[in-house]
């Protein structure tokens, strides 16, 4: 079935920001075997607005509306939608005593404008808005569906999960037969990767694999419609089976929202061990990955950035002859700062960062050369070396070598 | 004049990929005066890309149409294009022997399909790819102009900014008339920010102010059209002045790729001063900012990460009594961080961080209550409270805490 997304924001069409909605209901969608063919994009004008709704109608059968339901005179959609369908505006008493209850609580003058947030097309139903004030719209019209949503994308993202997709699902009973998992992935590149999955699981029937690439993984998400859920799972089953038998080593788990850093403190916390950290070309960054996961107090007590050679020395006893015989780059002085920052910290964990973040060369050595050291309580030391392509950019190289430097660890606490 | 971005793809219609091309180039527009009123996305079919062209010439002066440029049966769009205007595909031979000698240089198996990397609309006039293989195309037909853009953000960029905006600038002699000038703020709430600058500017006339709210600031560009050089600088300079008048406290710097984090670092460096950091909440994200701009190491040696009060008291000498008595979320324990990170160093300014990320209150205070310590070498020490919402989140509320740390550097040093 065609649907379309039509966004509406002078912000938009000015490009003062990016339309990150229309990719979040597009892929909302394609798990419910809709398919948002078309997007368009318009301002904030009524005439321009009409007429793109019109057309939307003329080609597809489900048509999203989305943003300008504010309470200021630039928010015209509910009412140019409402004019569009030859329908008025009703208003949900219920939900305009709440907006009036939310107002006085903070403290804040209210606006005449400010019932419009609680209006909706007469005829329509209204959609629940989770987190902010505006209520969106559910209208069906000669067998067609339209549906109004909120700009602001947390407002957007919250509508879509909660008050829209059961909706679609019970109004086309869909979605209730597809079955879909996602498979994390690092360190392989994605046309490499997703060729190697067609290969492994060219016998397995009625997957469907499609890859997303975000900055720190590659997902993969294996999706069957249509089958028996058991069948469904069995399927999906035999499909990551096939796959992992070739990507093991670059897989590190199931979820659409997983992390490697969630997947690593989670599993430090099981296993009760603390991990430190001494940082030079990430400068923190690692850390603060750790860090940006909810309970990294359980398993980090702190650690260390050691940017210059001689902080590498006063904070983590390295002997300054070992860094000037092998240089700061080097398999030797990552392991050293692993180490170092250990037993600074008596932790069970340590890593160690150091390489060429660039622009510029370091010791002859191009940018997006790493080493990292991982020293673990009772095992030898192990060092990796990275060489990441220069022109991806300092950034890009910092990002990866803490992402490299969570897949040593999930690794060794995985044999 | 009306432009129309066309995007195409059907990794934009399943919601594999964010369209970041179409802002990009609505912002390009923008500052050139002229305006994508219209943008549409639809998926790699040669019929509905026809159809989507044939309605968006019946409405825009201008229409691009981005993406689909690859070597393989899926990309449609030049000839899709060239079908649609009644035209041919014609071959850049240069072109194509460049093609031809690069994979010969990269010992890479070259597919016959690559020469439609070469081709572009008979008529027409091909676009430079300065990062890439793919060609563009510049088209004019009955007084309307098309460009076809390659799909890879990084391609797309480089093409519009090297090949297409010089040719839209000589070919509507736009954009020479236009200045324009971007003021960089931090610490205001974007709608009370533009409420007082529209108040502050009501007597400058032909400045057109427009905001832009990134993660880590508020953009405000003033921008006047069609005016003679000299004055359209006079009437900018005279906004800018009418703004900092009451802006002042939260403005840091101009241009468009200005981050407060290289400002602190410039400052730093002019003046010869080392920073070093305690973070405890933000975990190392400080000190990952301030490595993130080239030529940190000039101004930066390294620092602590803090998180637990034990390693607060081993690393930085902080008495337990203080802690105890204070809390660690406290004025007191950030001046100490700050004092004893900066000693330990023995670096010019010490900062630290202490507080709630959340989603748990700490201490009995509510996630989003942060103390920041500054210890500025010869000066008395200072700190600042923080009050950020809790529902902005675990992720936002640290990057604020870092770029109100580096906002009183910033003020300390300008002082």
């Amino acid at each position: 079935m065609d649907a379309e997304i039509i966004s509406v924001g002078n912000e938009l069409v000015l490009g003062q920001i990016t339309n990150t909605n229309a990719a979040y209901l597009a892929d909302k969608l394609t798990q419910l075997d809709l398919t948002a063919t078309y997007q368009t994009t318009v301002d904030d004008d009524c005439s321009r607005l009409e007429r793109v709704i019109n057309h939307a109608l003329t080609r597809s059968q489900l048509v999203f509306i989305c943003g300008g339901l504010g309470p200021t005179t630039d928010d015209i959609t509910m009412p140019t939608v409402a004019r569009t369908m030859g329908t008025g505006l009703q208003t949900d008493q219920q939900h305009w005593r709440w907006i009036q209850e939310k107002f006085k609580q903070r403290q804040i003058a209210m606006e005449p404008e400010n019932i419009r947030q609680a209006q909706y097309l007469a005829g329509g139903e209204p959609l629940a808005n989770p987190v902010g004030l505006a209520l969106g719209c559910w209208y069906e019209t000669n067998g067609k569906v339209i549906a109004v949503l909120p700009g602001p994308p947390a407002e957007f993202k919250a509508m879509v999960d909660k008050s829209l997709l059961p909706k679609l699902q019970s109004h086309y009973q869909t979605g209730k037969q597809i079955v879909s998992r996602t498979l994390n992935f690092l360190g392989r590149p994605e046309s490499q990767l997703m060729d190697e999955i067609e290969a492994a699981t060219a016998n397995v029937k009625s997957v469907v694999i499609t890859s997303y690439v975000q900055p720190t993984a590659i997902q993969v998400r294996l999706t069957v419609h249509d089958l028996p859920a058991e069948v469904a799972q069995q399927r999906i089953d035999q499909a990551q089976a096939a796959i992992l038998q070739v990507e093991e080593p670059y897989f590190f788990g199931l979820g659409d929202d997983l992390s490697l850093a969630k997947v690593v403190v989670e599993l430090l916390r099981e296993r009760q061990l603390k991990l430190t950290a001494a940082e030079s070309l990430t400068g923190g960054m690692f850390q603060s990955t750790i860090c940006s996961v909810p309970g990294a107090s359980n398993v980090f007590n702190g650690g260390f950035v050691t940017y210059a050679a001689s902080v590498k020395e006063n904070l983590l006893d390295i002997p300054a002859t070992l860094i000037n015989q092998y240089g700061v780059v080097s398999s030797e002085t990552a392991a050293a700062m692993s180490e170092g920052c250990r037993k600074k910290l008596n932790a069970d964990i340590g890593i160690g960062f150091t390489g060429v973040a660039g622009p510029d060369s370091l010791e002859g050595q191009p940018a997006g050369t790493v080493w990292i050291g991982l020293a673990i309580k009772g095992r030898p030391t192990i060092t990796r070396q990275l060489h990441l392509a220069p022109y991806i950019g300092r950034q890009a190289i910092r990002i990866l070598s803490v992402q490299y430097g969570l897949q040593m660890i999930y690794h060794e606490l995985k044999i």
